[in-house]
């Protein structure tokens, strides 16, 4: 060991990092940090996960409703804030985390070092407040890994080719910890969140719901952008370009915990995930991996005054950063599902196409939600589409909007219905006995 | 080597199969073996690849246009030919080929054995014409490949549990090689075809189209069930389902060329794919990997009597066994592309759908095309659809009917118009500078 390191490392109560471990990237999100006794407690997990691995890499999301409450201030101070300045209060948020986390591994005796997300070198494109990663340079990083140090890192935040300072939008600290680890070639990132991992459908309201422990990527990204929650899509995607290893774990179990759930869910390529073929199966059988239903998401319906007109609708969410989720033209209808939380936005930008002359009108059909079956080989034939259809109609429900590809069905149902319609779908597909 | 073994192997003027080598399965498809003339060249090749392997199982179509004479004489003879005796009648295409190989490869001195479905153990349901296969037990195969024996196999083949000879339907002999190199946990599967692989549009019309050296099975699943035709979408399932490394490849190209083109296209797990990261790629940025036109495909529109109506519509495609490609339901529109040989099966059924109250009415629009763009992180944002809808816009191609996921975003195209659609996707997804 080095003088510098002996030094970094004096009165540390942990030993120095496994010359041999893996190299970890770990994100705990807001809830994980949401108070000074849970910062305490990340920190003790990170001190006790460090001695297994050859480095260290902490990203950070902003304590509980820190974010919320900046916003909240913004609109007091002003009617219309700018969305430069608005990047640079949000971007606080995770600097408090990880400066606090920083401070709480120094006590411990864990040589830590913080890094905003410009220090980071996480370049993005200049898209305030819903930023996209480009690339990212991380040398400082590396170089307090090769020290001996635990990197913290803010998460949600990058800065543009301009120097400016940027945040990534929703799913934005899940993604800079892949991208990260993708960028450092970690050997895992793990996630750390307040469930057990992802489940064949929502746990809370499916008894019969079963944890999974192994997943694929493209399975999981069909899971995370039609509702299962756990994981931001955007995040999932960049997992699979660079074939980043997921492990998504409960930080509010403890560490020694030995039930299977305290493992979590890995999401991996296809030939890692350890998906077993079920005794029975048939080789060319369709297969169900989960049941989700998403009422973050709403039903948008617009009659498109030109065919080309849908051109305007899709620009309209490419400038503005909205995911499209299940998006089909029957023309002169279009449907799609778009986050609730923009229905704002869409409703202005919507209200100007018809100004524009793109559309003829349009409506937000905020009771309607996305109900999607998840799985492998959808379009052999009709059976799953029958099947789901079939199911659907028995527990009340009927099917007006629906799109499907190979690896997933959605469709819309009323919120009122949602419940009923992923219990059914769940038990028939996933609880019966040939499972 | 065993008494037995040098007796089987006597004469030959090939070395015997090297230990150390891979267990290969290959397929040939009708025009590989579809004269005396290609049959004799495919032995040859046999024989040669044959030294490299530790096993080779090969599994042949029919001879040419074999299949298509068999159906012309059944239905000189028979105006309704029961189905099953179709299938002892078609079945008998594949045991010529395979004889004829066997024989030729037995002149040549290399020990070879024939195996019908039934004898290879290949089980299928009980669908006469559209058998799926449900398991293959492939006892006799392991034995012959252990003497060190080429099992020659009859592909598009197999057996019911209650003993009936059934015929697997479109796509079947390449899901016949794929299932048995599963079974046999072989080490790949070459599929012999007429063209040198996987290309990103089809290169017969359009110029610049790339050679697809390497490939995701999850892409080629995309790209197989919307019209890329070297492989059918079934059998890629099947191989993305066990992960069998498959092999595309020339069968007409001379067994020592050392153009790039004569290697075709291997199409593999994610991680295998050695899909170079573009310079200069975004992280987050859509990609697109090819673009797809499939003129044997056509787009039905049926008028839904009531919302549930879809599935008598969908459970008609499952009980005849027809895939449905980027389905979507508006009701009370509901529209899919189907094959366009079974364009006679769809008017009868849904002709009593009508008439069975479940349909208002229906359109066969044989006009229309499905062309698809396909890549990863389509859902990203709007930016993918917003361009493709350009894009077709410029070359005057307007979008009625669309769908899209994550993978793929699938276009009803004017036949007319599909040659200048398909271009200039390509020209402007593929063939950019920043490309």
């Amino acid at each position: 060991m080095s003088q510098v390191e002996s030094q970094d490392t004096q009165g540390s109560r942990y030993p120095a990092p496994s010359a041999s471990g893996p190299l970890v990237v770990q994100k705990y999100g807001g809830t994980s940090v949401g108070s000074p006794e849970r910062i305490l407690a990340v920190a003790q997990r990170i001190a006790h996960c460090r001695e297994q691995t050859r480095g260290l890499v902490v990203v950070v999301s902003a304590m509980g409703h820190t974010t919320d409450e900046l916003i909240d201030l913004a609109q007091k101070v002003s009617q219309n804030p700018p969305r430069r300045e608005m990047d640079m209060l949000l971007s606080t948020g995770e600097r408090i985390s990880m400066a606090l986390l920083s401070m709480a591994l120094s006590d411990l005796g864990v040589p830590a070092i913080s890094f905003t997300g410009s220090q980071s070198g996480i370049i993005t494109d200049g898209s305030h407040r819903r930023a996209r990663i480009k690339r990212i340079l991380g040398d400082r990083i590396r170089e307090a890994v090769e020290a001996g140090k635990v990197a913290i890192v803010a998460g949600f935040q990058g800065v543009s080719e301009q120097k400016e300072i940027t945040t990534l939008g929703r799913g934005g600290s899940d993604t800079t910890a892949v991208a990260l680890a993708a960028a450092l070639d970690a050997d895992v990132c793990e996630i750390y969140t307040d469930v057990d991992g992802v489940f064949s459908a929502d746990p809370r309201k499916v008894s019969g719901a079963k944890h999974l422990t192994s997943l694929s990527h493209d399975l999981m990204v069909e899971l995370a952008s039609r509702g299962a929650g756990v994981l931001h899509p955007r995040s999932v995607e960049v997992a699979k370009k660079y074939e980043v290893k997921l492990v998504v774990r409960n930080s509010l179990r403890a560490l020694d915990s030995l039930e299977s759930a305290a493992k979590g869910t890995e999401i991996v390529t296809r030939s890692e995930a350890q998906v077993p073929l079920r005794k029975g199966d048939s080789m060319e059988e369709f297969q169900v991996t989960g049941v989700t239903s998403d009422s973050g998401k709403f039903l948008i319906h617009a009659e498109l005054e030109r065919p080309g007109s849908s051109a305007a609708v899709w620009d309209s969410a490419a400038k503005a950063g909205l995911s499209v989720v299940a998006p089909l033209i029957a023309y002169p209808h279009l449907y799609f599902f778009a986050d609730r939380e923009s229905l704002g936005e869409w409703k202005k930008s919507l209200d100007r196409l018809v100004s524009e002359g793109f559309l003829k009108k349009f409506q937000l059909l905020d009771d309607q939600v996305p109900v999607s079956v998840v799985g492998d080989r959808f379009s052999q034939d009709g059976a799953a589409l029958a099947r789901i259809v079939e199911i659907l109609a028995q527990c009340g429900t009927s099917v007006t909007i629906a799109s499907g590809s190979a690896l997933a069905v959605t469709v819309a149902v009323p919120l009122s219905r949602i419940e009923d319609a992923v219990r059914e779908l769940h038990r028939q597909f996933l609880e019966s006995s040939a499972s």
